[in-house]
């Protein structure tokens, strides 16, 4: 089969998936040049849940990533009890193995466990984001970042990180040095200590300069329980920001484009003290929390209609998107609620405490644009219906694989 | 400057530093073709350390991990009072930052920090080893008894693990599918839980099949205080067993070498039992432990003196090496102390307790082999000496850079 690179293929508008990278046609996809493409070869979305090789879309927090997790990861790690590895999600079967598990069988962002009485927020991710500096931040401010939101979202006060490189023989140490002291200003800034690392080196052409995981403890204080499943019809869903920032903003410096004159710059900043001013306006009415990276907001909002069995409704119009985000996203047929966002989260909020929890988010310095999006239903659970300009709904999916490879 | 591939250039045997790769000279080292090499060019080991990018022995565990460590990852995380990451090692400077560190400034292996009341060890580490599968293990396996190893080496009970796979376009899912179900099953054997991850992809060429990071959390038992600051002169040094089959397996089978007739397996194996066992013997008689990884017995022996401020002496004769191992290293001019170990420890025991210990270890499936092999001493503080067979004694140092590359 040709390797025929440089193909950008996106055809399904329709369902919100674009494919960007797939070998199953023999078409990879960095560059944007067509030449060659034998487009009758192409049958997406389809062949590729079928395909016995990895493709860029697992990587994607969409569809794939989630059938990677239910059909392989899941039965492979059964005989533990253990959980699969999934983009920002942590699936705990219950009451299996040696640690206590979340009792909540699709818990979002990290991991709780109880170890010696405490009640211990667990969580990892990997970076991978391409370049490694962009406007707003760098991989080094996202690893830090995305872990302490990662544990914001259960409700935890972060308490340490650890990080463990792979860096490609031949980077420079200076752009080691610039992304380890991102590193270290993140965590200074966010009140966390990075306590413990490892380092690899792998040679020149099996790495892409360097990547970074932080994996990350933090403390759930008593009386805290945010997660999926105490998402209930009724409740108000909030979200803090503007969307789409970040994805357009590592988009644009890697494709050397600009959109609508102004630079837009990664959203990337940490959440947990946002969600401590939540929850001290309400400890029992923030049902959920979750931050929409990979995937953005759709995806964020129907992993949780699905793991709640509730069905989520929003005004589009309700959701804040700066011009230069829709300027780029139109420009490149992508659908913001698609694009990964670095410093937003979305939370389901008691109706009653919606009014009190609101005004605690936006007299927060990372809340300043919080608003009211949507409603949770009893009606179409597992559905997100977005009510658009027009007047109708339409039905809202994540993305199948990948709109943008390596965001985060 | 020329990119001569394929330079194996070994030339300092009487510092125990094998320069395996190595940018500055232009030579790059998989391989074993010297053509070409302009040997002259050659000043090893010195520019190396002062080389503005990674070279392989930045992963080896040896000086340069501990030098990019020093120099590059401790001023660049010191804003945060965090710690670098390093080989298997977790340098935490006491009293700065949200979590309580560990006191001691080198301790090994897991990092001890309190979290609501409970002693907690927190670890991690990424796995390249190349190739995926080798006699005796497999990826999946070291990247679980790596981690739960370097959590019992603080005396911690290991409780749950997040693994954070970066996976190369176009893998197998048979692949990873074989992978994910070694992790699952050495977990289970554990008697750990998988409890969180994360999955990202990159474009074909970027990675190298797929890397993966095992974080790990761990219970620190009441009483045990398990860290090289606990080394007294006096001591006596405890090996678990026989070295360097974990190195000889994969350089076995990536070079298609056999040595001796026998097939050389990996010795991958979890140790928390073993340590269990040992702590109940005397709880407070095991001072320290450290599981000889990259690196060997020579570094774990070096970074203990070091870090204690003690003075290290054994018999090279009372170390067991398997005669494959041993012809092995002979035929590639490798030390067997510096080649790495996977399922063996040692432990620095108060003399009064070595007898019980070294009874509860032998009694131990992991520990059969559990035999003396030196002591601690006043003198020499910091230095590691080695009484040799021919009644001499030499300074045994760890190797400079990465005797071979990728070998976990």
């Amino acid at each position: 089969m040709a390797d025929l690179t440089g193909a950008d293929v996106r055809r399904s508008a329709l369902t919100g998936a674009d494919v960007t990278g797939a070998d199953v046609t023999g078409a990879d996809v960095t560059g944007a040049d067509v030449t060659g493409v034998d487009v009758a070869g192409w049958s997406c979305p389809m062949p590729l849940r079928d395909y016995p090789r990895i493709v860029l879309g697992h990587g994607g927090g969409g569809t794939l990533s989630a059938e990677l997790v239910e059909h392989l990861f899941l039965p492979a790690f059964a005989a533990a009890g253990t959980v699969p590895p999934c983009p920002d999600t942590t699936l705990a079967p219950p009451g299996r193995g040696s640690a206590a598990p979340d009792t909540d069988p699709a818990s979002v962002d990290a991991a709780v466990v109880e170890v010696g009485g405490a009640r211990l927020a667990f969580t990892t991710d990997s970076y991978v984001v391409r370049p490694l500096f962009f406007p707003g931040g760098s991989i080094g401010e996202l690893a830090v970042h995305g872990t302490v939101n990662d544990l914001a979202c259960r409700g935890a006060r972060p308490v340490a990180l650890s990080c463990g490189f792979i860096l490609e023989e031949g980077l420079e140490l200076a752009v080691l040095d610039r992304v380890a002291r991102a590193m270290g200003a993140a965590a200074a800034s966010c009140g966390v200590r990075l306590v413990t690392g490892d380092t690899k080196v792998v040679e020149r052409g099996r790495c892409d300069g360097l990547y970074v995981n932080t994996s990350g403890i933090g403390l759930v204080p008593a009386g805290v329980d945010v997660r999926p499943g105490r998402v209930r019809p009724g409740d108000r869903i909030v979200l803090s920001g503007p969307i789409g920032e970040h994805g357009i903003a590592v988009l644009s410096v890697r494709e050397g484009l600009e959109f609508g004159g102004d630079d837009v710059r990664s959203d990337t900043a940490p959440l947990h003290g946002l969600v401590a001013a939540m929850l001290a306006a309400s400890t029992t009415g923030v049902h959920a929390i979750r931050d929409p990276t990979r995937g953005g907001l759709a995806t964020a909002l129907v992993e949780i209609a699905a793991a709640a069995g509730v069905g989520v409704e929003f005004t589009e119009s309700a959701v804040p998107v700066p011009p230069a985000v829709e300027a780029a996203c139109g420009f490149l047929g992508l659908d913001p609620l698609h694009v990964a966002n670095e410093g937003r989260l979305v939370a389901f909020v008691a109706d009653a405490d919606t009014d009190t929890v609101l005004a605690a988010m936006r007299a927060h310095p990372a809340g300043t644009g919080a608003t009211v999006i949507g409603t949770v239903t009893a009606g179409h659970p597992g559905l997100v219906a977005a009510r658009t300009a027009f007047g109708s709904t339409r039905v809202v999916d994540r993305p199948l694989g990948e709109h943008l490879p390596r965001i985060c």
